[in-house]
């Protein structure tokens, strides 16, 4: 673990200056004692020499450090690979993981990559692959620890002694039907703690949550979560089991989901690739359809402005206001978009608290309202009129911002709040519904709402 | 697991349909097979009935679905419980368990606790609740397995069964020296494919990774997660084991902090308590003093309007184009703030890509900053001109908007992309340089890019 990016240069300096002077032995027993996670995260420094640093690890080490390297690194290796290196790494990795690798690999790797397995993970990784992308299907792993109900303690632990090494975990195993139901599950420790002749049927437990093939990854993630499980079966449609998802595999699901939420309520579309990753054509076309359809948008605010030109062209003042009442605005629809939007994805708030919610936005917005507005009348008056001697920033002109501040604080919690409870109910991506989308509606409305009291109040 | 809410409010009706014509065996049976999250879900609208329903449950299920409800529900049954009845639930619960509830409790209800744990625990309980909100040691658990080096294989299990009921996880064993010292950790799988007079000092891992007490929670779960592990050693000063965080409680870690996150990049100060249980005021406290500043900062752009109230009188048209530049700029610049955040909290990003990042930036906002403008030009003459017949949108007008839109996305971009780099490099949390601040910074720009052009191509 590298505490600083000074600390990671300083052996990225430490282990080239070894292979310059050709100290292999010596670079292999500093690699040796540390993470997998680490080894990779300096070999993205190591550029041409990550071939040899990858030679002089034992191969169970080489495989986990090959798994945390970023694809194009993996296929860089995997080119200069001879075919019995590869095959070497391929019978150490982890079934779900060569899946990862295949689906990220051009058309040709892959086909080197599946010459090199044997059949049966080969049988294994085409099923695997044909799970849409997302599902539930596409993380599982096949390699579990199955066992029969009529079996005692003693036969269960015996077969997770053979079976284990290749198994992905071991803390769970699943108990099957000779149709290869899915009957229940038990735990490492249940196991351990029961008699050698304990029959599995009796101690396991039979109350099994489970997920389908089909099932999108994210549920199945916040299920992992929700239920603290370390692992969750996935049956297909008749309950069989194929394979089981395990909760590092949830974590991770879990991160791009944030990532890909985070980067919708910024009105990018998600990607699912590091940002240093991304060419810039790649990140220009996930940027510029929400850009192009705000701006749009945005200028049809403008058309509310034209037709109170003249209004504007009596009290040229009133447009100095517009950026503080359009962004204040936008900021309040944002809080509270984004604290629903939130609520809904970690599922604190459902479409039934609409009102409950509704409600308590409006109190917070009339709170809030009331302080800017009291705040800005404040400045309005002792700066812009007292200090800058702005005569044309009379008490009614005063009035009139703080009165459309209130309203439009109002009006942007209540958007804010309600827009992405319906999108949810109408089965939107309620993320989308975040900040920008919502800043441009509230514009044209506290622009309406402003226009409204100046022609109102200031009777033009 | 109900699939929706409709699912949900059907088993509510239905249980409490049971307890009205007391069919409490009944009900007994059909809360048995469910898991406690899901028992926790249905308390969450049985109100009343809880503690009832709560008396049902064997102790076991009754303390896990205890651990699961929110602290307002936990308080309540707390109060109503008999001592016997606190006992026997506080017996059940895991040390980490005890300590969040304690936490969260009222006083009187803390002092209660405490009397009714037996005295080893109280004393683990207070050395947790010493430790500083959000450091490992307030979400570590002391209750692991730990081993001594000298010991078989099979002694080894057979403290392990003896121990383990009480155990948070079984799954890894510390190794420590006589004092306390942390030597290595041993994986149950370890164990059991190990031979049973093995010495553990020769197959434990003692390349292991801990964490201290003191550091922060965020990055002990990144570690778990970064490493796939199932749980880390909490060390002291001098690396004497403490405790463990499991990966269970890195998770909800994972999660609270990426709510704070997003709070924060939508300008509300972090809180942690789920929406719908937060008062009015404390929401009101929170969304407040970002409002405040940002509108204060608004207003100053709003003196950039005032400054050249002249060159607008003249041109009242360019009034109407004002919404969408700032606008435009502010999506941009809080795309690229949003993804710089983003890659930093992912630790994708450091300080030292700085020169790439802006490079990068640059090009992508020239890409869409042209494309925007072509769009925009055309709406221009198209729409506003042609369609609409205002003689006031010459080519000119068009021109001086077009040229403003594509240095207002270009600086959007890079301000947006340095500002949560620097934040970060200066101590500050990037997270705070999102959407509202940058939109703020951008307004100011975008608007003195445009007067600058106006004045100077229009000649006013």
């Amino acid at each position: 673990m590298f505490e600083t990016e000074q600390e990671r240069d300083r052996m990225v300096e430490h282990i080239k200056d070894l292979i310059g002077r050709k100290r292999y032995a010596e670079l292999r027993d500093e690699l040796l004692p540390m993470e997998a996670a680490d080894i990779a995260l300096l070999c993205a420094d190591l550029d041409e020499d990550v071939p040899l640093v990858f030679r002089l690890l034992p191969k169970e080490l080489a495989a986990e450090v090959f798994v945390e390297l970023d694809s194009d690194e993996q296929e860089l290796l995997i080119r200069g690979f001879s075919n019995s290196e590869l095959k070497e790494v391929l019978d150490e990795l982890y079934l779900d993981d060569t899946v990862d690798i295949v689906e990220e690999m051009p058309a040709n790797v892959v086909k080197r990559i599946l010459q090199h397995s044997d059949p049966e993970t080969r049988k294994r990784i085409n099923e695997i692959l044909k799970y849409p992308e997302d599902s539930a299907g596409s993380i599982m792993t096949t390699e579990f620890v199955d066992l029969k109900k009529d079996m005692t303690v003693e036969d269960a632990l015996k077969r997770i002694r053979r079976t284990g090494p290749d198994k992905e975990t071991i803390n769970i195993s699943f108990v099957i039907d000779a149709n290869r139901r899915l009957l229940g599950t038990v735990s490492i420790r249940t196991l351990l703690l029961a008699e050698d002749d304990d029959v599995i049927g009796d101690i396991m437990d039979s109350n099994v949550i489970s997920v389908q093939t089909l099932d999108d990854q994210e549920d199945v993630a916040r299920m992992l979560s929700k239920y603290d499980f370390l692992a969750l079966p996935v049956v297909d449609t008749e309950n069989r089991l194929v394979g089981i998802v395990t909760v590092d595999d949830a974590i991770d699901v879990l991160q791009e989901e944030v990532t890909e939420d985070i980067e919708k309520m910024a009105a990018i579309l998600p990607t699912d690739k590091p940002y240093l990753k991304t060419g810039v054509f790649e990140t220009f076309k996930v940027r510029i359809p929400w850009l192009l359809l705000l701006m749009i948008s945005a200028t049809f605010t403008g058309q509310i402005i034209a037709h109170f030109e003249s209004a504007l062209a009596a009290f040229t003042v009133l447009t100095a206001y517009i950026p503080m009442l359009m962004d204040t605005g936008g900021n309040c629809g944002s809080q509270a978009s984004v604290t629903v939007i939130r609520g809904i994805s970690l599922n604190e708030i459902e479409f039934s608290d609409l009102p409950q919610v509704i409600w308590k936005e409006l109190r917070v917005s009339l709170i809030c309202g009331s302080v800017l507005a009291v705040a800005n009348f404040a400045k309005l008056i002792l700066v812009d009129q007292i200090l800058f001697h702005n005569p044309a920033v009379t008490v009614t002109v005063a009035f009139v911002v703080c009165v459309t501040l209130v309203c439009t604080v109002a009006c942007a919690k209540l958007v804010g709040c309600s827009l992405p409870m319906f999108a949810k109910r109408l089965g939107f991506d309620p993320a989308v519904m975040a900040s920008p989308f919502i800043t441009t509606i509230v514009d044209a409305i506290s622009l309406l709402i402003y226009f409204r009291f100046t022609t109102l109040i200031l009777g033009i």
